[in-house]
């Protein structure tokens, strides 16, 4: 039995998130019929992240099991011919047995992108939150910095999820600028459902609150992060600004 | 009566070109549309440039004439409000009776966007031309800068078309690489119809024939200039590598 290993990008707007629902359009599922067609064997994929509805992916990993004998070349341009425009494979490699694209990630890296300008964008409303108040970069950097390591984040949990431990250690967040575009990053070694969106929503509520003052919205946001209570939370940002970046593997 | 000059962002994947045509979604149609049921009279308005179907717009520019009262600003807005995501009025100004978006523009400048790596993409697929192939970027730019001045481009006229003066001044022309992104600028006092991606597809096949010798590929486009003849050329370009990024007008 072969292990294959994908990296793919995607744009989430027109899918139900990753994950496999019955007739519902899913990238996990456009994905798997894909592999069917071309393999003619039923064939399932584990993703290495769970994106939601409407978000997208550049460095997404799924890996799947087959017997299919297709070179690892013919793989990958096999689905890039049947995937729709909206999906590509962007590396295909054959693995070691025991590779699991979600459970042997050391690390996934998410990217939270907003376009910063007066008016909204005709070009890229399908990838940038747009956000046309005046933005406090430096407030939400300093409460970036502020996560790094081991925290409970139960106040950015989606409400119903079914994930026992709220603890996730963050090894890389960032916030600035570039030109009309303000990007957050939040590298961990995993993530609760939702954490990315209500991490921004809420750090934009906070700066927002108090225009400028660092210690006041630092503050703020750490006594929502110790209520471990999603209801004091802000509200999620918009699904279309979120980007799975990156997963990361020990070797 | 007012005059309204309007700067447009649009994204043409969805439309059948700026131009109203009946039954089928335009640029111009769903703006005058929205005109319409902001001001509830007929409003014709008149594009710049008259992109075809499937290309973007950074800069396009419009007016139209209107006995309306409703403040500048909230015609911007309304109009926001009004058109769909992949619309967008970026600014919207009152203008001098004897402005035409059309007739009085001193120049147009187009970018046309090639993605030139091994693997399309997924997130920008809509407003770059994927070529995986090596690309000769030196020669293509020698291409360009050979055009500046006034020719006779109708070797790069769309077949069919009625304009009688075949003759365009260019006024700047290059081709450089960013990253994955290779891009061809071209500013020029008017176009043909299908000029940009007949002159892009045509310079592709030049130095593709040739690869890296490009007074061999410089040699090849002229002739083709020179046969003033539309079947010699090269085939155009995909629109959706095409977008309209600025027009000119005197001061």
């Amino acid at each position: 039995m072969r292990n294959i290993k994908l990296v793919l990008e995607y744009e989430g707007t027109n899918y139900c998130g990753w994950q496999t629902q019955p007739n519902l359009p899913t990238v996990q599922g456009t994905i798997e019929n894909a592999l069917t067609l071309l393999t003619k064997k039923t064939i399932k994929i584990v993703g290495a992240g769970r994106t939601d509805t409407g978000v997208h992916a550049k460095g997404q990993v799924a890996n799947f099991q087959t017997e299919s004998e297709i070179p690892i070349i013919a793989f990958q341009k096999g689905l890039n011919t049947i995937l729709p425009n909206d999906i590509v494979v962007l590396a295909a490699d054959e693995v070691a047995a025991d590779f699991h694209a979600r459970f042997s990630a050391t690390s996934r890296q998410y990217r939270y992108t907003i376009l910063n300008r007066a008016y909204r964008s005709a070009l890229l409303w399908r990838t940038c939150h747009f956000y046309p108040k005046v933005f406090d970069v430096d407030s939400i950097d300093t409460i970036c910095k502020s996560i790094l390591g081991k925290w409970d984040f139960s106040s950015f949990q989606k409400t119903g999820s079914d994930r026992k431990n709220p603890i996730c250690k963050v090894i890389d967040a960032k916030c600035w600028k570039d030109d009309v575009f303000v990007h957050i990053e939040i590298e961990a070694d995993s993530f609760l459902r939702g954490m990315v969106r209500a991490i921004v929503g809420t750090a934009l509520k906070c700066t927002k609150d108090v225009s400028g003052n660092v210690d006041k919205a630092y503050n703020q946001f750490h006594q929502i992060m110790n209520a471990k209570d999603r209801s004091v939370a802000g509200a999620s940002a918009p699904a279309n600004g979120l980007t799975l970046v990156d997963v990361k593997y020990n070797d």
